[in-house]
């Protein structure tokens, strides 16, 4: 199915580019964030399926589980068996969390070639989710990130309630891009931004991205990663896109949410995504009709339909 | 309960401002435009404890129903006896919309200071709508914009199918420009661009916006009106924000929706609305918490849940 079998319109860019990018590169979380947060463990070879369906539709990039220990995330403790499992397409990455030394360890075994850390910008986050302090993290994160890529292996810092906390409120942006820095200086490679809780709106998403930038980082090394928890994900992402960011997180169908935000309501569904960036002109690789009937298909496997606004349209 | 209660955080203003306006107006269609598109027909004396919980929450453009004939519209075919009803709250206004001549007689005969009509921007629609064809529309208007003028009542015009028509596909800019001057030249004092269909995006309302500058007709004209069908209402509202509107069409828990879309997702909801207009430090008069009850309590009465992200969230 192309835009056109879809009823999209054709693209209408934007007469005001500003730094809009011309292609954006899709960080597809559904399978590791996304599925992390089901309560029922979704079976290897249902996880291993929805894979090879979101490469098949054109993701180039599909984080794919998690080393979390299986005691915290046991919807992922089959990390391993997926890794060993899976048929990774040509010229896909396979990004997986890894949350310390113990987590490198199995990565490394598993020959994974791409990791992330999860980091946190509030001292309570850091306290609740890491049993650590906001400065001691890094204390943590640091041999981890320097023997990863010693070993070749490339390290994205996903850096948590960047906007704000569901504990401290507000998260002061001087304290963000400080967090943020020591994660690039230390050896990752980007930057995922992550709006745990939803509460971003598109101001304070200028304000952080000026910060960083100002602060000498540039915005090739920044990613975003917004919840729809009160329905604001695209235009915060839209937002970015307009500060030249070009790498977007989103999760298929929308799938995922935080366990201490107040709804249910996850990721920025990859499909809103690819709608609006289509309207926009701006290249993203992705099948879109492929798309919607893998997140369709992973519906029915989960029992519940997909809370993304395009499958809802499309989907039935 | 304020925005401290609700876990808002506290606004972080665009730095970025353009020309974002200071204050919006809501023009809140919830009592027509959502309550037209139920199947089952609201009691009237719900609908007027949802006029009256509307305005309670600072809403003061309430569009409160419609003298289209009871055969087209008979959810609404109480519109006499809604007015006759109504405890108009102070300072508020209460818009009707106004199909034809008939339907300006009886909305005379109610005392209705604001009216609307409803024009359509592509052929087709015309016809199916309104048994009309495009330019014919006018004909057929403007005996009604002119005698309600001269009768001291404001008109607004509605332009629905400004983006794309489910049959025709995208709609030529020009076309819309032009049916939009007519319009405002018969003698309306505002100008509702809506996308009746949801399947506008942001470069797509940019180019509208700035053609219709181009041609003459000021922003403070224009007001926006998108629906979420495919997740980009407020992505939409947003760079309608950025190039000067300041009125926004919403609907209180997102009711609503455009039979001839595919999908069931109505208007742009007024709470997503609110919350990104609150963290950008732009004044909008309206107690959140309030209207979350309300939509919440509007819920209950029809039986399912609102579509609204901010009501799911804040609404359990």
């Amino acid at each position: 199915m192309g835009p056109r079998e879809l009823g999209l319109p054709m693209p209408v860019a934007s007469p005001e580019p500003g730094q809009l990018p011309g292609e954006v590169t899709i960080w597809e979380v559904g399978a590791r964030d996304g599925l992390q947060n089901e309560k029922e463990i979704v079976p290897l070879e249902v996880k291993l399926e929805f894979l090879r369906r979101l490469a098949d539709a054109g993701l180039v990039v599909l984080e794919a589980t998690s080393f979390v220990h299986p005691k915290w995330v046991p919807q992922l403790a089959d990390a391993a068996e997926l890794l060993d499992g899976l048929d990774q397409a040509p010229g896909a990455r396979y990004p997986v969390l890894v949350p310390n030394a113990r987590g490198l360890d199995r990565a490394l075994e598993a020959k994974v070639r791409d990791i992330a850390i999860f980091a946190a910008a509030s001292e309570t986050f850091a306290q609740r989710n890491l049993n650590s302090g906001l400065d001691e993290q890094f204390g943590m994160f640091e041999p981890v990130v320097t023997r990863a890529v010693s070993e070749g292996i490339a390290v994205r810092g996903y850096l948590s309630m960047c906007f704000g906390d569901p504990w401290e409120g507000p998260v002061a942006i001087e304290q963000v891009v400080a967090a943020g820095k020591r994660l690039l200086d230390m050896g990752c490679h980007q930057l995922s931004l992550g709006d745990t809780i939803g509460v971003a709106t598109p101001g304070h998403v200028e304000s952080l991205l000026r910060a960083f930038v100002a602060a000498g980082v540039g915005v090739d090394r920044l990613a975003v990663h917004f919840h729809d928890t009160y329905g604001q994900a695209l235009s915060n992402t839209l937002t970015a896109l307009r500060h030249g960011v070009s790498t977007v997180d989103s999760s298929a169908g929308g799938l995922g949410g935080c366990p201490y935000a107040k709804s249910a309501t996850g990721n920025l569904a990859t499909e809103d995504l690819i709608w609006m960036l289509e309207g926009l002109g701006i290249q993203h690789g992705v099948d879109l009709g492929k798309l919607v009937e893998t997140s369709v298909w992973m519906a029915e496997q989960l029992g519940r339909p997909s809370p993304s606004r395009v499958v809802k349209a499309l989907g039935s």
